[in-house]
């Protein structure tokens, strides 16, 4: 299983693929890339937008992935952050959508939980959990690299959970 | 000048086309098109987002504006409502953006002082007064679509005024 996280913001979005051999007895979770879309605070809005669009599409034309896992928001500063993290949001869904790919959606708690084990974890613990459990000698650079592999290594836990039930 | 219209809403998106003759002495607006995208609430949220992009894409296409005027909002019920209407926000700026067209984005008050004359006009004023200036027989329904219109007048007043200024 190939998963493709995405950590949505207003100045970075980080993005992250993680593999896992499903067919293999270690299931040992791989970090292919992970890095972060920087958009530049002089352009409009919507040519930020079409940045990350164009940015995450052509990723996941060229990483392939089978899902994108995305984080979900509840809550915000305000209403204005609410509304510009929002655009940012619905153009990488949309993205996803484009190329023909599903969509999870995770809560911010599931996501330390599932790769920290406490739900209220710091950015620090996420970052050096992400390194320990895909083997990186460094965190990944910057941390919404790191949160977006810290995505869809959630998403690979939980797909992973619910096929040991089916079982 | 012709300007297209839009008025996002997590449940309609409406929009509306409003050409207006530059080189006519008698400057009247015409409205072109006006209707509403309507999501399924059944869809998953990329799957609206989606659509809505595809709809837009295909009437930018096909009445080839010159502009799309947009709605800037700063406030909302909560932080969960201005992050989904962001979602569709951001969709409808990036399909302007990909159709290569320039995004202008007016506040409320302006909205309704440039279509009512008065900033806090009720929904069923700008309906009214969209109808009168477009000289149609009834208003547009639905409300989005009749907002989308007051969108697109907003713009090319504002264009008229910057116009006469300069000479």
């Amino acid at each position: 299983m190939r998963v493709f996280g995405i950590d949505c913001g207003t100045e970075f979005t980080g993005y992250g693929v993680v593999e896992v051999d499903d067919s293999a007895r270690n299931q040992r979770l791989r970090s292919l890339c992970a890095g972060a879309v920087r958009l530049n605070r002089k352009d409009c809005a919507a040519a930020r937008l079409a940045m990350v669009y164009a940015e995450l599409t052509a990723l996941l034309e060229a990483w392939q992935p089978e899902v994108v896992a995305i984080e979900e928001v509840f809550f915000a500063a305000n209403a204005k952050t609410a509304l510009k993290l929002g655009q940012v949001r619905g153009v990488a869904m949309l993205a996803a959508a484009n190329c023909g790919l599903p969509v999870a959606e995770y809560a911010p708690l599931s996501i330390k939980s599932a790769v920290v084990g406490y739900g209220l974890a710091a950015k620090e613990q996420v970052q050096f959990m992400v390194a320990r459990l895909l083997e990186l000698d460094v965190a990944p650079e910057p941390a919404d690299a790191a949160d977006a592999l810290a995505i869809a290594i959630c998403h690979i836990h939980h797909a992973q959970t619910a096929e040991a039930l089916r079982r």
